[in-house]
């Protein structure tokens, strides 16, 4: 099957591989987020990359995000493939309605794809991690979730970290308090969500073009740099900001909540605060707002971010099942520990290789690899091209391998091998039944 | 965002959702499998869903397979969802060919795409795992591989299975040992692929349709049915048989090295066989090959395939790497432990619950819950609708959770809760911090 054209190896704009040396540190992330994720009582989940896309859309013939469309055929239509796992989660508790015992709670890895223009940190596809706890209109509910955020980057080692909440009841009673039509305030809440890479005076901006009088937006300016020594301060002076608003009242009574839940919950206080700034992009939530910033990488954006959608479940019928969640951007906070230098590339899992340079001896070594492996010791016979003992040496330094064991001809008459720690350079020959206690000890020394 | 038309929660057909009762043995399979493949010192690699066509295709033409296409647009050209995750291996090593150590020994699981018709154990979208040596032309290295079949199939439980050998050697050499034009082979190789499923009627049928003689069908007969009390009777049989194609030679004489190899492997003789009608649908292999047969459901197909490839590398540039590996079907696997009956489903991974029916109690409640979870014990809050005790209760029954932690305004003022064994029956009040101990010595017991 010889080719005679030559194949470019590369990969379309956007996408990336990750190689083992960011591979081993990349599934330690996940293995940790999963585990803190269970510990949570978060219950596994999985569904298609693939869905029909008004599943995605809700039928929406103004949405907004860049999907991947997807099909057998160029022209198929209807397919496409999910751009999170939030979506499909609706879709699932809607379908098996009657099997999934309320609240149901589940986190969810999978891939997702965006058409989004290729940038550090953002990728066209990428890994979600989310937990999500449907059927539960409490308050405890969401603060459960910023426990959880809490704690998984914690358990992450990230470094220093801020959660920043908010309430969308109080987003959506800025049109009443600053005096513009309430139509415009999706509009307006897109441009204060900018506030972070564009400043205040870019958002005024906008929204002057937008329509906006001096006046309103001078109070949605009051409202944006309303201060607080504490998120209790805020709270209050939020209460008299906004008093006129019955909506915003209850989103505010909604964020006194949730810090007396967190106390409770044991979340320092300097790991989060309230910031009237955040909306959060997706048009489905409807409460509380949740973000994540690295206070040593602000730049990069919300590392775990999420909130409560009270409504999006009834896209799909009649049942309708209020719902919170986060999403952990794996991606982008692998991206972020790469370039604050805290993450540790590792070039293998490898505890031990025997070498293999005497045709006569492989199936000696052979037996010898059976054996390690047989006490879960990761283990591997050379396989390469390199035939002399020294070359097949120099491989196991370039992967730095703790253990190499040399069995040639002679060990295997005399049913030993030659156990050599590379770490301290010290060479032992042990009878073949002591080999694995031999490597086990050098592991663990 | 109220939505004003309902959009059906169904899933596109040959796609389907993994519930938590399927994902928690799911996962469990996932885990066993990776630690299996990392014991034999294969490291973890990811790379992207999307891939550009032609890297899939190879340019192909005549490339049979039905690909999912993919683009932000309709009519977007050039990209499509990967098949198989040894094409997009293939790809890796050509492009990080400096960077990656040879012999490449690498692992990775990932959702693939095929547009089959959708049927049971078959669906359009399922899960690959696959292990490869890249980099070695060794023989060990594919005993290595079915090695690593037998184990990582024996770690699963999955009862009884067969793992069939061949090698394409001896089937190329079918052609001059049957005396048809070589150019005829691949389409011969397809029908005889249909044995399993067709009989050699239908196989005979197919071959005098595609223009062999009879005397031609009835030499591939003759190879077919070809018998041995054992792998070395069979080998020793097939040197008379077709001592006059040298490649076929070749090929026997590889089959002999195996053999050898799994001895010294320690892989029982009843667990695999030589089984010269194993071709492999796919069209870069180049030696060994190797599928596995489960023994109370050989119809649902190969569960765990492949064999070697010495020249699909070469695709994507100058360089050649002699390559080895197999894939696990694990949905396919997945679908015949449900038919054998081989799978517990399970309900819930929480250990514990606590009941949550006196809001001025819920302070206390998180804070019980929080020193569960900082000794690693799965636990939850009750979040859900019902109001009292009982109903709550009922909740915790039916998830089958172990635990159950009352604690309501009296406790809190006292500083203790009700920690209840639901399979034994037996609840006791025990003070605050004492709890966790209590759990603890509950799920041990």
């Amino acid at each position: 099957m010889q080719q005679n054209k030559t194949i470019d190896p590369g990969l379309a704009g956007g996408f990336r591989d990750y190689l083992p040396e960011d591979m081993i540190p990349r599934q330690k992330m996940f293995d940790t987020i999963r585990s803190v994720f269970e510990c949570f009582g978060f219950l596994p989940l999985d569904t298609p990359g693939i869905e029909r896309e008004e599943i995605l859309t809700g039928g929406d013939p103004n949405f907004r995000m860049q999907i991947f469309k997807t099909g057998l055929r160029e022209g198929d239509e209807g397919l496409a493939l999910r751009f999170d796992l939030t979506v499909p989660l609706a879709r699932v508790v809607s379908l098996y309605s009657d099997k999934l015992e309320k609240p149901f709670k589940r986190y969810q890895m999978g891939k997702v794809w965006r058409g989004e223009k290729p940038q550090a940190g953002r990728f066209r596809e990428f890994i979600q991690f989310d937990a999500d706890i449907v059927g539960s209109n409490r308050v405890s509910a969401d603060a459960e979730i910023v426990a959880l955020m809490y704690e998984t980057l914690t358990a992450l080692n990230i470094g220093q970290f801020r959660i920043r909440i908010n309430n969308r009841k109080i987003l959506n009673g800025l049109s009443s308090f600053a005096g513009y039509d309430q139509a415009l305030n999706a509009d307006v809440l897109r441009s204060i969500d900018k506030l972070d890479k564009i400043r205040w005076e870019g958002v005024s901006e906008e929204l002057a073009q937008k329509g906006l009088t001096p006046v309103q937006i001078g109070k949605l300016e009051q409202f944006i740099n309303l201060k607080g020594e504490s998120a209790r301060e805020i709270i209050a002076n939020l209460l008299v900001l906004m008093s006129e608003s019955p909506e915003a009242i209850k989103g505010i009574g909604e964020l006194q909540e949730i810090a007396n839940c967190l106390d409770s919950l044991s979340i320092p206080a300097e790991c989060w605060n309230i910031d009237l700034s955040v909306a959060r992009g997706l048009g489905y939530y409807t409460g509380p707002v949740f973000e994540t910033i690295l206070s040593d990488l602000p730049s990069i954006g919300s590392v775990f971010s999420g909130g409560r959608y009270d409504d999006l479940v009834s896209r799909f019928g009649n049942q309708n099942l209020p719902s919170t969640g986060a999403s952990v951007g794996v991606d982008r906070l692998f991206a972020a520990m790469e370039k604050l230098s805290l993450l540790k590339k590792e070039k293998t899992i490898v505890k031990a290789t025997i070498l293999n340079f005497d045709k006569d001896a492989e199936d000696y070594c052979q037996m010898i690899v059976t054996s390690l492996r047989k006490k879960d010791i990761a283990s591997e016979i050379y396989l390469g091209k390199e035939a002399m003992l020294k070359g097949q040496l120099s491989y196991a330094i370039r992967q730095e391998i703790p253990v190499v064991i040399i069995a040639g001809g002679k060990e295997k008459e005399k049913k030993t091998a030659q156990v050599k720690d590379m770490r301290k350079r010290i060479q032992t020959e042990v009878p073949f039944d002591q080999i694995t206690s031999a490597v086990e000890t050098i592991l663990t020394s």
